[in-house]
């Protein structure tokens, strides 16, 4: 009897991550001789611990097939970060415990930094009791910070959304701004990194030039400056575009968001980035000024998933199998980009070791000299990522996205009383 | 020589209303020998004030036509709104000797509540000064609260956005409810009206439920009631949605967005609906809430726009010709419903009398029991609306939108001093 698998899902969401969970699921079920069955975990990592594993074998292949364009986690995901096995020996034994009685032999981990670091310790723990695992990373993170690859699954979608969302509302602010609104602010993901923002910048173009100020979490705000350059693009062009990282940091390195403000009544004012950026438009400038968040929009958005990344997203899942049945353990299957002109890619695997706990930044020489805005350089890595679209099937006029059953798997052991 | 025709747009834009112009535009050039040139006004109505007349002759055929798939408002727009004649006597004055100067015969006007009455105000002043004119109302607003119509053009393109963004949004927040956000909230558009937040309630249906909660401007907020039943959904289903209208009222009457909070510096807080919402059900319950606020967005996603709604935005548009030229005066354009299944619809011409200075609130008999949802009926109404995917084209994976030379005419009268 060949091994069986156990695949989960860790961290947040992105519109492509089930399509690397279809093409995983269909790559294993073509291989019954070697594959037993694909178990996956509810709510992640923590379906394992709990014991609470569903049976996908009980998913209908049009179903399988149908994740390829449904956002969210199908199978639930978590948040939850396993610490070090010395730190989180009981976490471990459990997960190893679990594996055991339910003969797993493979281990498809799909997430971002944090998980890439707990696919290696299991990896290593299962080494260590000398229990036989392949431990298998498949990449996703709409933050793009993974190092060892090119992209990250899930990144070019948001990328599309956001410079559509900003190209749409810049239309939009630049017919209204003899009279009305003449800045709009856009606050968009990226905590840590700004490559969500910058993606921002692909909304002007040569061909559709638009008045875009980018507000990097690399580059530390200055107020002043912020606020001379928004006055000279609205006083040459009427109006004026800004993309706000959620990360945004002041002078003294601490978040736009926690500037401990406090209303009357000592509750912290709630306000994100995007909103004290646009306070700050308009009270200093006394411009009518108006602000998104784009929130879970932006990475939910799999009516408008790039086309080329749900072609990595899908890649990276069937390479976890491929990489599995050829006996490597410990990698990261990664996106290798041989040519921007025509973008070309390739798959390949990367040691986990190299991958783990690392985060990549925005290069500098993708942000312009004046910091709010993005080189030629950061077009010529950004753009092939949004290429192609790949709408859902419509139903009734909305995108006809899966629900899956989720039937669980019957537990051979005692519950689990921790998470 | 016959009469020249002046086309404005007017108030806040649609992702449809420039469908609109095109169809107009390329109908009134169907009929060179009834109509003669067809000016835009640059700014909507402000451009006639001022004599700031752009000539479409100018543009291309195949701009033209990419109008079809372009938000914004390809002439500008403004927010300005003329008093009656006796309280705005120079601006009518004004706008009749910049018509006479400019031969022109025909004025279309594509607005929404303010615009129709303007529209009717300028066909009585032509008529008490004996000058010849032909006033068409062709309508457009995201609020969908034009009396005299089943529907808005502009309205249906938000609706299927909102509702595939909440949709996406749900299944976002469904897969992390584990560990993470159990409650998201929406904030959309309809200060006055709750057709938008109604809209919401399509992401949820029989093959994909989900657990929503609409905060609809026509029913009060009660904060300990609304907390309850999210608090309900939540230990249901492990999760919950909340669509928020921008113009939700406390029981006082009250908007939520000015409840006259200050921060410590005494600044007005900046938060509106959603985010009190939000803040209600963080503090209360003790969730994790996250929220979006679509904005500009929601309004202008043409990428998403309704295929519905785009062809009435265009049989409107091509609509006011006809009209015009069948000798009618003083009417809108609207959509008549003749049928929900199958649904059928044309166009027929109303009286602008019987649209002016009027509002249509979403009807009592569209909101459920408990206030918090909609009824079967509303479904059948907003359903068809949403109906039909009609993507723009795309160049290097953003939507390739139009931007027109929008050449101006050269003035013949002194400059207009004031707006």
């Amino acid at each position: 009897m060949p091994a069986n698998a156990f695949y989960a899902q860790s961290g947040g969401v992105t519109a492509v991550i089930n399509a690397s969970a279809g093409a995983l699921i269909a790559a294993a079920r073509e291989h019954p001789g070697r594959i037993g069955r694909l178990y996956a975990g509810r709510d992640g990592i923590l379906g394992a611990l709990r014991e609470d594993l569903i049976d996908t074998r009980r998913e209908p292949a049009a179903a399988i097939a149908a994740l390829a364009h449904t956002p969210g986690a199908a199978f639930g995901s978590c948040r939850l970060r396993l610490k070090s096995p010395a730190e989180d020996r009981d976490r471990y034994a459990r997960l190893l415990e679990v594996f055991r009685a339910h003969d797993i032999g493979f281990f498809f981990y799909n997430g971002g930094n944090d998980s890439a670091e707990t696919c290696l310790r299991i990896a290593r723990a299962a080494h260590a009791q000398g229990y036989p695992l392949t431990c298998i990373h498949v990449p996703k993170t709409v933050d793009n910070d993974l190092v060892g690859t090119d992209c990250c699954p899930g990144f070019g979608s948001v990328a599309k959304y956001v410079a559509t969302s900003m190209r749409e509302a810049a239309l939009d602010v630049r017919s209204m701004a003899a009279t009305s609104t003449s800045v709009f602010v856009l606050e968009v993901m990226g905590r840590h990194a700004g490559w969500i923002t910058a993606a921002c910048g692909l909304a002007s173009d040569a061909r559709l030039p638009l008045p875009l100020v980018l507000l990097l979490p690399e580059v530390r705000h200055d107020e002043a400056r912020m606020l001379a350059r928004v006055r000279a693009e609205v006083d040459r062009h009427g109006y004026c575009c800004v993309a706000v990282s959620e990360g945004l940091r002041d002078a003294d390195g601490r978040f736009l968001s926690e500037t401990g403000l406090h209303d009357a009544f000592g509750h912290a004012q709630l306000g994100g980035a995007g909103e004290r950026v646009a306070g700050q438009l308009r009270e200093r400038l006394g411009l009518k000024v108006h602000f998104a968040i784009a929130d879970y929009l932006q990475r939910s958005a799999r009516h408008l998933a790039s086309a080329i990344d749900l072609a990595h997203a899908r890649a990276v899942g069937r390479g976890a199998v491929a990489a599995a049945l050829r006996g490597e353990r410990g990698v990261m299957i990664a996106i290798e980009r041989t040519s921007d002109r025509p973008y070309r890619w390739r798959t390949r695997t990367v040691p986990l070791g190299r991958v783990a706990a690392r985060e990549r930044a925005l290069p500098r020489g993708f942000i312009s000299r004046d910091g709010y805005g993005i080189t030629a350089r950061a077009r010529a890595y950004l753009s092939p990522l949004v290429r192609g679209e790949s709408a859902p099937p419509y139903r009734d006029g909305l995108p006809d996205y899966v629900q899956l059953r989720n039937r669980p798997v019957e537990p051979r052991l005692a519950a689990w009383t921790r998470d």
